[in-house]
């Protein structure tokens, strides 16, 4: 019984999630559904992101948090799209809420969508909002043993980014555990040392993003130009 | 029917958890559950607090992870008494689970149990696994925004540690920003500084931890005293 709800909650947010990408490819928007535990730096990263990526309004965030609105402020001092969702004790965003968060966005102005999940490496994987990919943070200072304890978070990931990466000469970190681990979990995924103090990596990752667009665009247009008639 | 299921799911680890608290306390023992994020220092302060707590066979640490046996290997080394649970895809110990634990450990020999939850800052919050304090950690890198945002985990913590002080000269980290936040929501656990590489706070740990445990029997001795007909 308990696991036929946990089943049927989990297709409901499947199709409020599929429903979501169809959305979003509409409009035409990217969105990157960012995943860690707290504290590895993933609003500070979107400061970055959005400050260098172009004009204003062509990036939007969804925050998710139990409490505060504290990033959305953060974030709200460089795009006017941002929307925070408190989930109270809920420890990830789901789908129904991502709906709801683009109700409240100008679709038409946005290029790039970053999903802030909530701080947690455990439960955010379950759940599809509707994103187009999955990026995962792992701080340094976190140690190099956490994609062997969370393989659910590495395994489909997108993009894992190493971050705070100017750590590393003061930690007791090895970064060879680190890619052991991916190498037995997840080969497909690129990986970037990251460092939104000092810059390291930045270029990197904003090449990425901005190739992911361009990838996706292109297959939402040979997939329109496949379909039969048009 | 959702939450029907749900309050009954937390009504049956309660009942388990009770049982468990009864079996610690005829025994003697004091049971503290760890709880924090991912890499916040939970196992490294158990290895300091396992080596200096004395007599080898006195402490007993059942550790949750979702994969791997890395951490009950890590303390393995300082202790005989250690059981590692992988919980899967659970992103947090529930009090079934640490009554299996309790089956596979020797409880006549050891006077203090540590219960290293998963690394997690929501969802271990929410389950009483019999435990009889609960201790919180939060890493200086996690930054000093976390109080705020995850209420649940500190709101009920009996003492709370805030780790790798060390980096605190290194990182953009405002300690009055946490100590603010624990002001609006916990003034009764006692805060306590520190660092498993310098060694700073330890002893205060320690005092906290050997001060629980006395007046945890206390409090049994003068409750049996009480009883009627005793």
């Amino acid at each position: 019984m308990k696991i036929n709800v946990v089943e049927s909650v989990l297709k409901a947010n499947d199709a409020v999630a599929q429903a979501n990408r169809q959305r979003l490819d509409a409009a035409g928007i990217l969105a990157i559904n960012l995943m860690s535990a707290p504290g590895s730096g993933k609003t500070t990263l979107l400061e970055k992101t959005i400050a260098a990526l172009g004009r204003p309004g062509c990036c939007a965030v969804i925050v998710g948090d139990l409490q505060t609105t504290r990033d959305a402020e953060r974030l709200g001092a460089l795009t006017a799209q941002v929307t925070q969702i408190n989930t109270g004790t809920g420890c990830h965003l789901t789908a129904t809420q991502v709906a709801a968060g683009l109700d409240s966005l100008d679709l038409k102005e946005i290029e790039y969508l970053f999903i802030e999940n909530v701080g947690n490496m455990v439960c955010p994987a379950g759940f599809d909002l509707g994103e187009h990919r999955r990026a995962v943070l792992l701080s340094v200072p976190e140690g190099d043993d956490k994609v062997a304890k969370y393989p659910t978070l590495f395994q489909p990931a997108d993009v894992i980014l190493l971050t705070k990466v100017d750590l590393l000469g003061i930690l007791d970190y090895q970064s060879r555990k680190v890619y052991e681990d991916l190498s037995r979990i997840n080969t497909r995924a690129p990986v970037v040392e990251l460092s939104s103090k000092t810059g390291q990596g930045i270029t990197v990752w904003l090449d990425w993003v901005q190739q992911q667009r361009c990838g996706a665009i292109d297959a939402e247009r040979s997939s329109n130009q496949r379909r039969p008639g048009s």
